[in-house]
């Protein structure tokens, strides 16, 4: 397969995590149910891939997200390796049945607005730290890592432009209730490179170091890259990305979603900057996920590499 | 209809010139030969968008490329106003076509490899800039500008990685013949951020300053945005870009193709970069184009706003 050339540039790290998100955030706004077995081999491969963490599911009510119904069933299906996987937990209710798994990661989302708090959490700005603290606080006694999720960093479908010191005040309420990183959603895909410099300085600002800040991007308005080299440049090491650009927001215009990962491993490998992912085996595992889907990947590399690759998939 | 927020990065220019490629890099890369009349349609919306310089169309041999057959019958539509807009000129038989309607503009086609430059024009990689001289030399004695397009800058489908100095040798050689200024293009996609800079700095210890050159990226594996981020920060002010996505490189393993020039202006918006392109204007066209194509435009604001745009076009 032909690799782009390795050239690094300047003022870029030497290594950095993804952290996978297609099973969860990916399947979660994809319109087709997929069967549990395919999801659990869709985990296994992309662990076998070398993705340091894929978040595995959601234990959010089966209601709000049908596709996600069969969180128990996946990481019963999962066992002992399922674990060390981290599994996004709404309320106590769902740190009750992380808890009786023995998982050691869970994630929390939180709200850079007062809208989407309002819409997606059902509560005020304010009141979400609240509803947060008693989960954060138990799953820290149980000696879980709990990462927390920041959505509308940028942008937000009511509320438009997003103020940084906005998204600085939200991050810094829930690492002090105990999260260990941020994730800053630009869940609407608005988010430009300038902007993201911008934000990742305001926390800097704040006392919070690019150690505690993961970026997630979404590829709505064709930025997620320019962005995510601007995000290396400002210092940030962890990037968030979906398999195959699987999954979207469901309150965006349009069907793009989030950051491919193959597109994202492209790009690092031709900056030279380590991960420790086979690409070939991602974009074979995203080909054979889109036969499931129905429908072509739309990550460019899955794409421009699919064909080629599909006999290499593990 | 929402326009990212502006946040200015640091070494940014202050302007660039966005040089409009979709007329004929674009629709000589479609599939669906598109009738004259909407050909003469989309140049003029195109113009009226602020687009400050659009390639109408080709005077190649309509053997080699049947969907610009129609070249000269296009220019004679465009009429006095067709004057000023560039051309692609393959060779003297094409000049000549150009100097009758007394056109100010003409660009040719150069290779930056040795096999491109057999399987494109026919000429070893030395031979091209014998075979160029006389059409450049007479174009400039007629006082028109030539800009010159190098191909496959940062890798070749049969070459693989292209050294940097290949293609300043190719490019100076081509200024040296009269060109007054270069486009590099990554004609199958493989460019990453840290490769584009390397290109430029080494165009610069050759003395060859951004101010005579140009980028033409293809996103072939996403990265086409990225690396104009990083083009912006080694001084590049000029780009090509094509209305909706239109086109690609039948070369390349995939039909991803040209930077989206409505992708590009979003991005340009997002830092504050002044460019003169009405967006809105532009995603109209590239809506009312994909109708006439037969599909969707691959370019992501076009999918997300074309909607919402679809009533706002001239």
């Amino acid at each position: 397969m032909s690799l782009p050339m390795q050239v690094p540039a300047e003022g870029m790290p030497e290594r950095v995590t993804i952290y996978e998100v297609g099973p969860r955030d990916g399947l979660q706004n994809e319109s087709a149910i997929v069967p549990v077995d395919v999801k659990a081999e869709f985990v296994r491969r992309l662990v076998a891939a070398g993705l340091p963490i894929v978040e595995a599911t959601s234990f959010v009510h089966p209601g709000w997200v049908p596709q996600l119904a069969d969180a128990a069933e996946l990481m019963a299906d999962l066992g002992e390796e399922g674990r060390r996987l981290p599994v996004l937990v709404p309320n106590e209710r769902g740190l009750d049945r992380a808890l009786e798994l023995g998982l050691e990661h869970i994630a929390i989302f939180g709200s850079a607005t007062e809208t989407f708090a309002s819409n997606n959490l059902n509560r005020t700005f304010d009141e979400q730290f609240a509803m947060f603290e008693p989960t954060v606080a138990r799953a820290r006694e149980a000696g879980m890592d709990v990462r927390a999720y920041v959505s509308m960093c940028f942008g937000d479908p009511w509320e438009g432009t997003v103020p940084v010191e906005q998204v600085v005040s939200a991050g810094t309420r829930l690492l002090d209730l105990g999260a260990s990183q941020l994730s800053l959603g630009d869940t609407i895909g608005v988010a430009t490179a300038g902007h993201v410099k911008a934000l990742v300085a305001a926390f800097g600002e704040a006392g919070v170091g690019t150690d505690r800040l993961a970026m997630h991007f979404h590829d709505t308005y064709g930025q997620a890259l320019a962005n995510t080299f601007s995000a290396l440049q400002a210092g940030i090491t962890t990037f968030d990305a979906s398999a195959g650009g699987l999954g979207g927001c469901p309150y965006a215009k349009s069907a793009t979603g989030n950051l491919a990962t193959e597109d994202l491993v492209w790009m690092l490998d031709g900056l030279g900057i380590a991960h420790g992912v086979d690409l070939a085996a991602v974009v074979g595992t995203s080909t054979w996920m889109a036969g499931h889907l129905g429908r072509p990947s739309p990550s460019a590399v899955v794409r421009a590499l699919g064909g080629s690759l599909a006999q290499s998939a593990p």
